[in-house]
């Protein structure tokens, strides 16, 4: 039997969006964010809430550009650190001493550490409600050379993305593999 | 080092949100979709993204109200074939002989056997390019009773959601939990 749990932002999973800006001196910050995913596929595009309240979201108004760092879970640690505080008061990548890479791409800096970035210019800008959501059109997408498939995609077993449960608050990661898409569904029930 | 992958929609993972709605005759009709994610607190929304050729696309824009059911890892079979085929042709619970229940919240139904719902009021419709973005408004979420965590939250390692990877166009099941939010990074960074 199901319970109500109320007006609530449970999605099993989110995403770990490691969000990477300059401020006004130009100095590297990133925060992590939960709250987005891709919302379309022409032009290629991400979506990103955050609140104003954020250093992040002024970033992001000021240079219209901002990386989408995926780290691997061996980062959990770092992930969980960038959500917390603030890039008014602390240089993230100064205390965990990751490494700020500046975009070839976009007016932004992302993470050399973490296997899979995305860079992005702000496409769109809507205001929802306590989060403003940012578009964001990916440029381009950057992977680890080791980490690629047989057809060069990001292989999901060697990037070992990180992923947030709300509600529960804590991370997981990635499980076994349950099949391949376009496929498993046409093999149970259209034959083959 | 990193190769470049292109301008590409390749963020890991992606979640597999059942969307349930409604046709003009009354039918109940469902489709998976990976684009979209969490995108407010207050009000509490869920994004997603759609194609305007979808049939369900077409429900939302009618009845102004959608479901995100989501699977756990037994149900991949399902949630690949709903988002092969369309609601046009096809009663995809008659196929697959899930349960169609009519949300009490919104005019929506959502898939009985799936262990989580977000019951959604479309609050705002974006566009962006090949595909609109509804922004849902969360009136209710539900989980299954014996899937909740000591706080009454959904226990993932219960729930056992599906995940997708685009590029690799595979499923993959979640894995083992890294760590609490908002403590993992304060003990490494901040002290204890």
């Amino acid at each position: 039997m199901k319970a109500s749990l109320g007006a609530n932002t449970i999605l099993l999973p989110t995403p770990t969006m490691v969000v990477g800006t300059y401020d006004s001196s130009g100095r590297p910050n990133v925060m992590t964010a939960a709250w987005g995913g891709i919302c379309c596929s022409v032009p290629p595009c991400v979506a990103v809430s955050l609140r104003k309240a954020t250093y992040t979201y002024g970033n992001i108004v000021d240079k219209g550009a901002f990386t989408v760092s995926i780290p691997s879970e061996l980062f959990v640690r770092e992930v969980d650190y960038f959500g917390i505080v603030s890039g008014r008061d602390i240089d993230k990548f100064e205390v965990t001493g990751l490494t700020a890479v500046h975009s070839e791409v976009v007016n932004a800096p992302y993470v050399g550490e973490f296997p899979l970035v995305l860079e992005c210019l702000v496409l769109h800008t809507f205001e929802i409600g306590l989060h403003t959501q940012f578009i964001g059109e990916i440029l381009d997408v950057k992977i680890e050379d080791d980490m690629q498939d047989e057809r060069g995609n990001p292989d999901p077993q060697k990037v070992l993305p990180c992923t947030y449960a709300p509600g529960a608050g804590a991370y997981y990661g990635l499980g076994k593999k349950l099949g391949k898409g376009f496929i498993v569904g046409r093999e149970a029930y259209m034959g083959r």
